[in-house]
């Protein structure tokens, strides 16, 4: 026989009603009801059923974390993420993404979740205008679609970015290069406009020929640093600034492989400050963003909205620091 | 005015049901009519709703991973698993999992998903138990339960160490170590008494004073190399074998601030062969996982299952080979 919200009721003397809304820890019932409700439920070995509450409420209790699997960032983001909605009651479905999946519109537009998290969104992104226009709640994390009236949480990534910059130019850097990530990042956009736009101050350019733009993996750095050395010996780099850690580790690997000194040969700097880039054999100099920070903030700031909170749309920024380490000289 | 799957009907010529069925590509309506309905209800902007679809089949097309985020593997089982259900139609879920969850017991049992891959079980795991008690399809990856009549994909642990064990003893050492994980986990349990078998074959001990068990993660293996080399010069292992790839290299890091230089001070084996033991600055010597292909493996065996296959629960075992780099000698 199956146990139903009626039979605990039963045991508890509540209403139905009461049932549902003490086992969803609704805060309109005391905890000491809430609490005895708990207990008959466990004495009678009855789980809620996700549907029928669903139904019931009109809301899943669920937020999607939309993030291409590829990008070395997610790892670091999913967890505090995952956690601080499970604090709030909200269960966490991970959504891969692979540049503009129509499939992933049709699993967020259906009403089986109540928000969303962007986190690897491209510029002008079609998926965060099409949650827009339902009026689905729900935050960029980390890259930005740049539209308007939309809440986002992200790094400073311009200023992280010319504090780099300055620190190559005052070791006396001035063929420097840059490996960056792709042009429809946000991330990748703002880093390289601080990076050019200090080096601009000093009266350094940036030329094509010292630039390159691929992905963010370690094989993009790996790439990327390859293609910048290649060129001939006047115009080789002597620094090299990279979109991600991830990227500058990368270069570091190839650095190796290729016999070079760091940073005697070439100096190298990252930006994220991922855990790895503290590790001995890496030692890595870089651009420090609160990536754990930033993904509190961005549920903190669904949960609002999910909770029906109003007022405007806003971007917060977390502020960058370098970290010096051993990839500069 | 909302657009109802009965506008969808009108305009594509078709009956309601056929509606839902063609757009969840269920193979009984034919391609040409499936085609139809996706364009009438493109036309009309509709997106079916997986609530109501949920209702009408009794299935919710979605399938839950359960993982200990904290576990370094747990990324690189995601991606494949996440394609490989989407490949059959299914939505993916991460679940967190931090020991024993009460919660997570709660999302999984009240049928809000159609199957699940535990990927962090611990042996005897109680929600591995309460899933086969439910009749949930579900199948352990990578770590098992030790729970009869359950599907399960793995390595072959035990005989991987083994050759670990047998390429240390060939290179002569005999003072030798081990950074194991939780016993309570059948890898680490597997993997210690494959390599304790194959050393016992050759009439070396692994004393007490030369093992230390903890988590499966870097800061595990920085902690664990100390631990063994605080011991006295003549107890002092030459050459530690690790439970895995992540303590490998938290060994091999701790082993570079101590100024050791690998293999001539000490010999390091890893498990796994994740994509960072290859990297120039490590090297690692390892026994390589085939992670990927058991995800694949153990996505499928679940489809089977929610698909209805019936048969003997089995543990598909895959073989593992050793891989030599530069951290033995």
């Amino acid at each position: 026989m199956t146990v139903t919200s009626h039979d605990v009721a039963r045991l508890a003397g509540v209403s139905q009603p009461t049932v549902s809304r003490a086992l969803r820890d609704d805060p309109r019932v005391a905890e000491a009801t809430r609490q005895r409700v708990r207990e008959a439920a466990a004495q009678l070995g009855y789980v809620a059923s996700d549907l029928g509450r669903s139904l019931a409420t009109r809301a899943t209790r669920q937020v999607a974390m939309v993030a291409d699997l590829r990008n070395v960032l997610y790892p670091t983001l999913v967890e505090p993420l995952h956690d601080r909605f499970a604090d709030h009651g909200y269960r966490m479905v991970l959504l891969a993404e692979r540049g503009d999946d129509r499939s992933s519109y049709e699993r967020l537009l259906d009403r089986s979740v109540d928000g969303v998290v962007l986190t690897t969104t491209l510029l002008r992104s079609s998926l965060s205008r099409a949650l827009q226009e339902r009026g689905l709640p729900f935050v960029e994390l980390n890259r930005l679609s740049g539209r308007r009236a939309v809440d986002g949480v992200t790094a400073d990534n311009r200023a992280g970015a010319a504090l780099a910059a300055r620190l190559l130019l005052e070791l006396g850097h001035r063929r420097i290069g840059a490996v960056l990530g792709s042009p429809d990042a946000s991330t990748s956009r703002d880093r390289e406009a601080g990076f050019r736009a200090a080096l601009a101050d000093a009266g350094i350019e940036l030329p094509e020929a010292r630039t390159v733009h691929g992905g963010f993996g370690y094989a993009d750095g790996e790439r990327g640093l390859a293609q910048l050395l290649s060129s001939g010996g006047r115009t080789r780099p002597t620094a090299v600034f990279c979109v991600g850690d991830a990227v500058a580790i990368g270069a570091l690997n190839h650095g190796k492989r290729a016999g070079l000194s760091v940073p005697d040969d070439l100096s190298v700097v990252g930006f994220d400050d991922l855990e790895m880039a503290s590790w001995p054999c890496f030692q890595l100099t870089t651009v420090r963003v609160d990536l754990a920070g930033m993904a509190l903030a961005a549920a903190d700031r669904v949960v609002q909205r999910m909770a029906g909170a109003e007022g405007p749309a806003r971007v917060q920024v977390f502020p960058t620091e370098l970290v010096l380490r051993s990839t500069h000289g």
